[in-house]
């Protein structure tokens, strides 16, 4: 393959503290891992941005700044997946396909988690696959953005 | 008309895009030809005063500094009139009449977005108007003001 | 500008009553002052038709005879907006564009008048605007099919 | 058969406008048209009063006007469908066995119309099926009737 | 009691056939009866004006008539105590007291007859006390005037 | 008349307080006042018997003692309205009819007192009528018994 | 006519018993005597498969087996209307044009009858004309093909 | 890697037609292929059965078979996802740990799709994937596996 | 006693792992053994059948067959309690009276589980009693069927 | 058995008229009558004790009297199963194993009886069995004790 | 501080087995303890009654008897904060301002304990604090006594 | 007392105009006053920190790095109390108890602020007591550290 994607992988709030906090249940896997990890499974394929961040606009800037320079994007919002729709909006005015991924499977977890403002305009949605959602994430992203060009 | 009202011009997140994202369905019209746009209908009558953000404490920032210096506020919140209850705080904390715009018929979309948290303490609402909407509110805005003066 | 459009201002039920009743809060400002104030503002360029009536079917009739001569409805279905889904068809049905007007701020009311049944299929929504509202929607209007035309 | 019965079609609210607007979807069938095919469907058969109003109360009236003179009342109640309790009252009240009838399938469209203030005291309802609807109502009606007989 | 009191009953839709259908349930007691009842209960003590009608803008336009003209209103709204809130809108618009009368016990009845648009602005609502619910509606109106009166 | 007809005024919790609290607003009738009030109405024509409290269950037992020896109950429920299916099954299992009296109009108050668990097993019920409401609950219990010794 | 449609009438649960069981509310007409009655009313007019099944996926199976063979489905789901969704995947994954029928009129009975999962994608509905229903909607769908053919 | 895991895949209700239906939007990638495609990305490395069924009975009993013989299960259940609490309460009964696939995002399709059954005791939960979530599933099973077997 | 009553004990989806699975909460008696119990405590007394499936439909088939032919039927439908409306009407179809089983106390499980389509036409209802919940059934079954024959 | 357990029967509100009032319904079986027929079946096997009160303090009493001399509750809170709080708080207080007991079928009557703040901590829960349903819960109760036993 | 404020500190059902029962979560603290607590923090400042019922009519007719005699309430109404309304309308008609405290944290329970009757016409409310929430109620009611004196 | 426990008290949005906006409300007591007034009531007993944003990452940055260095957390999250997710998920990842403050009383303001993301994992709530209720919270967080230290 000639060409290489260019990929954000985005993290929301509090996944700073990835394998900082409560390692004994989620080890002591970061994010720079996580980012390393991706990195690994896909180092000649393509070109990847990682963004984390706290603050709502911080991630929305990230975004809006992707625009015509990044052709997917996985995103793991967080909390914010249940109560930010400006970063749904930021997504729409982009128009760059993504996938929602989320480390735990928040299905079992409360009731206000069980409604996202970006599902039902993602690609797809992983939850629960742990770190791992991330790779097949950007797998599948490769295989949306191979199989666009083909039409 | 001798004295020049104080007004701010709000911009919530993503309107940053305006004009340069999806023109085909906007148009090429940006915020700034939009500032531009109400200075041209009020140049003598108004001092104007304008600020977006994608960051809701910036907002809110911008709103407290207003108090006692801005006489009306034209906000169109975007996505933060869904979920910044935070805003409407900082509105009804500064006691500053305002007026909510949206650019196009926010009920012609998702449920989600027929709920405000700002309609019910506003002055006005105004909605599908485009940009027109803007220049109506501060136009509105006056004479609230002269009518104010009046009692 | 050459051309006349053809507008048909709406009132529904009680407003009447503007102007008359509960003079200290609404002012003894009529239901012709306010048809006076738009023609003042408008006098060259459109053709006005303005009619109210409490009777839903009479609105519906009149919509009806809109068909193929009226170029823009504004109307103020007073409380109609929240119980008619007839007036909703009517308009559907003639297919002409409309805006929808409201005097007050209706966010500021009983919750009942959150509900509107025709919001969604309107050009825009204005209230809390006055009997400006009104002005505001025809001139909106005529943007409308000025750029209807341009296409 | 030598008894004729006699069956009342009644017409709601925009049903006046059948044939004349969007013909291009409708097709330019009117409701003189409708008339005319359930006439000639059921000629010896039965005498046939049609009636079409915007209005609910001239709808209601026409209702009690055929106490104790109607057999049956076959009703296409449009919007009022779904926002008039006088007219389930005034049905109640002349204690005459009916049909409701829509053209389209009410099904397919807005959650507001999924409600009706007539189908639980209704013979029958039958929607979707366009102007057969109303043949099959009456034919239904007929049968409906011969059975009430053989008690 | 030298001043008489200028009293309105207003009945709603279906009323009309009170005593003329269904005998053998509400007996053969009409409105007219009523009416009667009514007089002779008050005869020199009030100016009483009666209406009926089938037609929410004719229910309208009495109230209207009654601005500045009549003390105290005695309303059966029938179905429309849960469908219009533009009776509700004329009531508040002429700032005439008045009371909610029902024949029946609405609270036995369908779920929908629960909600009334008129309960929370009525002086008093009585419901089930049969037509005498009338006689003690207009005798409570008589002395909710004269407390006014003595303040 | 010759027979005299056995009444039970019941009285809920916070009634003991009428007229003694909050004289401004009700004013200083008590509650034997209110008492002396019906004695006085009905004179010669009706045995009866009264009691208040604030408990639940001696409500339930009076209700209980009335079987086969009350002819008919008059009962101001208070807050137990919305709260006690208790007394409500009181008051089916001894079977005496009976209708529900509010001194003030409660659809005028909290979301929370709209609902009754008696009133669709009354005769009717009666709100916003002051202590009037009790003599024509009183009449009309004593029409109620005539009309059963008719049929 | 020369071209003999294919329709496929399509039986749920329990509709075994029809005209077994409860004899004197539903009289002794069987299924077989339903199927019988179609055939008569078209025989020369159409290939008419008919099955019945109390199995949800025996069900979904014939719908399978229609695809390409059958060209109209007439449908009375019975209880499965209401629960099945697998049902709904099978009627859209083959395509074919369907009308759901019910022998009664559902909306007289339990509330959780009153969804319907096949209902927005039918061609039409019809509940409450007896075994009526069937004929009708077979008549409807021969002519709904006819109308797509001239098209 | 020595030991073979043993893995079922379940494939519900109208997931025989992939392939064969619809093939503009789902491509000619039929059942058989999916299950081909998943042999050969494991091929020496699990047991993998397969198994798919319209009759929501069929795939409890498999799952009942499972009990034991099966090390993981990646089930797409289809249109019983939605309504069938028989499955969940199998696969709890049979305590295999399983994840759920859905090839399309079920967050884009009707509100009745949005429950779920299985999500809150699955370990994952995948979709809009497409045909690759089997893949992901299994590989992500194995190493769920794995983990197990590391404490 | 000389006539002996058929009763029809009824199993639903999963029981027949009743004492296979997850025997260190359920204990090892299993669904051979509770029949067993059960003919033991009544082994002159009754025709007991027993019948165990996990397909709605062959419950279904089975309680057709019990027409006429079995006197009582004590079901426990497990899981299809809350989602099979089919069973709810062939119940209702066959009119043979019977008590609802449940072996736990489903009102400490998920709440989807709160609700039951078959409570409503049972004669009685019993959960948590574990498997003596069937013997109680059955007994009260047999005093249920006693009480008939007095009348 | 040497050991006898003591067992506690509470009666809720208006049980006290069980027997005496309706006994075209209920037969003439009281109070007394049911904890005689609990007696004669258990008679060397418990020590019971039996309580009955309309007031829910008192209730709330005799379970608090119960800490540590009771060994299990038979519980029929009659209305106060949908109402009281505090009698759960009082059962979870005295940490007693308790069954819930309703004579008759709740779920065949209003909706808000549906609802019981009891069941969930219960043990377990009957409804339908008429007085049987006290003598099983007690049967059920001393199983529960031995098996506590036994652990 | 010369004056003594009159305090009355009300515990609702269930407190007297504080510190009696569940020693190992609650602790060996009792309600005497409890009053013990509160004196010994305020013993010269302020006149304190206590008073326990598991008794809503005796909780009531304590707050009664407060009227004019006791100047601030701490209230824990336990089960009662969700289901008296009575208690409500008690201290409404005394008018003696109150402050809610609860000792364990009531939002991590179950969802029927998050409604609150009190909580809005209350000063203040406190949970989660252990006894010390009664301290600081007492505390802060007698700085709210204080700064009512000096307005 | 040797040890010093270090406290974090944060403020949220909108609280940096405590005392500066509104002063005829909430007096002229500022957020710097309010902070002295905690340090003189803990001057030698605690470390203290304080920190007030109107952002809420920054809010969420300063939660995380407390994160091993602060034994408790005083918050009022003001608005942010009803809409941030994101908070709650930064207090459960640094494990650090809290207890949660508001100034008013808010069971008495708008049903949107009656949820709180936090209440159900803080260690307690309090409002409507000013700002006392940071002095007490604190109070509170020493008692509930020194209890931990017994442990």
């Amino acid at each position: 393959m000639s060409k290489k994607y260019k990929f954000l992988v985005l993290n929301g709030p509090n996944l700073n503290l990835l394998g900082i906090r409560e390692k004994s249940i989620y080890g002591d896997f970061t994010l720079d891992d996580l980012i390393e990890k991706i990195y690994s499974n896909f180092d000649n394929r393509l070109d990847l941005v990682n963004f984390q961040s706290n603050s709502e606009s911080d991630l929305i800037d990230r975004i809006h700044e992707s625009y015509k320079s990044i052709d997917f994007i996985v995103i793991n919002p967080a909390a914010y997946t249940h109560t930010s729709i400006a970063i749904r909006d930021a997504l729409m005015a982009v128009s760059i396909p993504f996938i929602e991924v989320h480390i735990s499977n928040i299905h079992k977890r409360e009731a206000f988690r069980h409604n996202s403002y970006l599902s039902d305009i993602a690609v797809g949605v992983i939850c629960g696959f742990g770190t791992d959602g991330y790779v097949y994430a950007v797998e599948s992203g490769i295989n949306y953005l191979k199989n666009l060009e083909k039409r």
